[in-house]
């Protein structure tokens, strides 16, 4: 591998042959190519571009660095979503079980939270004893068992692409399209997911701000997708609002369990049966959309999915008791109101500020070795759109001690307004196919 | 030091403040920023450029990593001669002890050989015995005793320069204009010289190819010495001929002896005298450049600078016997004659080719830890425009064993055209002051 002149190519404005992309990775893992080469590389290739052929090529390179799960001999379609990170997003804690429960194999792993984003591995340590690291045999021994696993991801997944994130981070080269696509998808097809769901954000939560950013992104999501072999479909979603009604850790496992249980704010519940019916349909389990819509809303509404949920704590190690009786998760010794600040409708959120408030509350992480209090957060009282008067309380500020100045910067990020549109039935702005 | 934002500043095509370089630098010498940091920023800097001002700064930052040299308790005006690197370019030779002869002190630190080009030091040491270490005590000894000293750099001496210089190697980002004026000038400024002149080199065997390109590398080289407090002249030097008549370590020396004793080819002395009168006058010793041309002139033909460079082969432990004596100095086994391809005049050189044979039989470096054999390399017996015929004798190539591959070579570097212009009677093709 000649890393100078990998470099001088993309210096240069050229094109790299995918097998050049996988001798390069190839030659770091190995040693014989140095980080400061990648780091140059990796600032050369956000200046001068990748195309689709070389993102491919980048991600099954990372992909090829360590082990690819495969699940076909356990005898069932398998499947996955992956979401771009919001605010309150806690979709995956109803939907992995919702799909499982309609026989589908939720080889389901995911991250911690990130930024401003919440992340479901904090999420589900909430619940006292839950495990999110298993071993590879006994995730397939419990997929091959009840269908579902919810992990972390292993050090053998994907490792080329763990070291080039790192490098990306202390670089300044994170925010770049191709570079998201190869580290998300080539995670996603190492854990075995023969298809995969794209939960792409946007909006002031999202890391994507305009729908043309994330159009971009699901689009080179699905077809990178498609070119390393699995199934996908991208919805894009709106994040203009908190998820739901929750954002901290276990007030967002709280309202997983009221989804599950057949509550729960309709946002999350229709986002949840929309996702999991292109789940279910992507995986081959009906002839449609809409009959995989109508397979899921009765799989959760007869609490299939709730035993299913039950059914992975109890796997993993988790106390089913303390989400089986509303109130045993872990709760915050002060709560504060926050109240509108003007009379008008409730028309917006911040939301980045928002979930960068929650973090600063306790419930994220500035730092990977940070520890995360379970119990802090906010829970809104009102939705979007309904009409509030100054004053009214509006949300509730769970938090650790008494903190004024937060429940000021928590009150200035929502917007109320006298002439906003009514929110939209749905939170899916486009489908990519 | 944020690395990250600095890095995020010029991926954004932004503008550095000299302190924030300063500050990059001093975080990368005291081990806060990382290699990978600063291979991400050069590709960055590359890509999206630096202006005049971040060239200064860099060029600062680099001056400032290291010792300072200052000579001025010497109490007699310093200057410097920088070149750029061309093919037969033994100029230092000669013109460090003739300025020197002048009353102006020259303490010279030079390089080893580079790519297709060679080096003053390896030329140097050629002489037996002749050391190019000097403690900086043992510097400073020398230049009040005889006015003169050609040393190599210490590690001292603008040290981040060199862990610069060895990142860039290794991400193919040499050839970035800015670059390459931080590093040659901070190297000159802290040598401790007054006045520096340079000979950017300019065609077939220099770096630079294009008059554009040599022009505006001058321009540059002028401008950040002159921000950085040295006086600074540029001339822009035809190298489209190996300058005077041998390439090789030894065969240069022995060229340059007869120079200083007063022979010599024309174009070796004319440029000489025309790079010690910019010296010399730069350095305010005379009113005008066409007095310092004359007081250069008579210091030559007096034999007032051979004085010196015996004076300097003695101060740094060589043997003057070697070169007081023609013949005495390293000679090849094998000489090979070289002979025009076609009959006409004389019209070109592949000097580029031609330093890369000298370096495969021997005569420069692949890597630093080669060894170089003095003795090898070539001289011509013919000169440029001179009309010969197909089979004519044009050199003479100096080798160790015998090679007909590299006769072979050495012939296919000459042109030889009917209609070939007359060369010129200078080779400065510009001033820049």
């Amino acid at each position: 591998m000649d890393a100078r002149a990998f470099l001088r190519t993309k210096r240069d404005r050229g094109t790299h042959a995918p097998d050049d992309i996988r001798a390069f990775i190839a030659g770091y893992r190995g040693g014989e190519v140095h980080d400061y080469q990648v780091s140059a590389w990796l600032m050369a290739a956000f200046l001068n571009g990748l195309d689709a052929a070389e993102t491919d090529g980048l991600t099954s390179a990372l992909l090829h660095s360590g082990r690819v799960f495969d699940w076909t001999g356990l005898g069932r379609p398998s499947a996955d979503k992956h979401s771009t990170g919001g605010v309150g997003d806690k979709i995956s804690l109803m939907l992995a079980p919702l799909v499982a429960s309609c026989d589908v194999l939720v080889p389901m792993v995911s991250g911690r939270g990130l930024g401003h984003t919440g992340g479901t591995l904090d999420k589900l340590e909430s619940i006292p004893g839950f495990r999110t690291t298993l071993s590879p045999e006994a995730l397939r021994e419990q997929l091959d068992a009840i269908g579902l696993a919810m992990v972390g991801q292993g050090p053998d997944l994907a490792p080329a692409d763990g070291l080039l994130y790192a490098l990306r981070d202390v670089t300044s080269t994170v925010e770049f399209e191709p570079f998201i696509v190869s580290s998300i998808v080539s995670k996603k097809i190492a854990e075995g997911a023969g298809a995969i769901v794209y939960d792409v954000k946007c909006g002031s939560g999202a890391f994507m701000k305009t729908p043309e950013a994330a159009r971009s992104l699901a689009r080179r999501l699905v077809a990178t997708s498609r070119a390393l072999g699995a199934k996908a479909v991208a919805l894009v979603t709106d994040m203009n609002w908190p998820l739901g009604g929750a954002v901290g850790n276990a007030l967002e496992v709280a309202e997983a369990c009221e989804t599950l249980r057949g509550a729960g704010p309709d946002d999350t519940r229709a986002l949840t049966l929309d996702l999991a019916a292109e789940m279910i349909h992507l995986a081959g389990r009906t002839a449609s959309v809409p009959e995989a819509r109508a397979t899921a809303e009765r799989a959760l509404d007869s609490g299939a999915a709730w035993t299913k949920w039950i059914e992975m704590i109890r796997a993993q190690g988790g106390d089913p008791a303390s989400v089986e009786t509303p109130g045993r998760l872990a709760t915050a010794p002060v709560v504060m109101p926050v109240r509108a600040t003007d009379s008008g409708v409730l028309a917006g959120c911040d939301c980045f500020a928002l979930g960068e408030l929650v973090v600063s509350i306790g419930g994220g992480r500035r730092a990977k070795e940070d520890s995360v209090d379970p119990a802090v957060g906010l829970r809104l009282t009102r939705r979007r759109g309904e009409r509030v008067k100054a004053g009214d309380v509006i949300a509730e500020l769970h938090m650790a001690t008494s903190d004024e100045a937060a429940r000021a910067r928590a009150e200035a990020c929502f917007q109320v307004s006298d002439d906003a549109a009514a929110p939209a039935n749905s939170l899916v702005l486009e489908r990519i196919a």
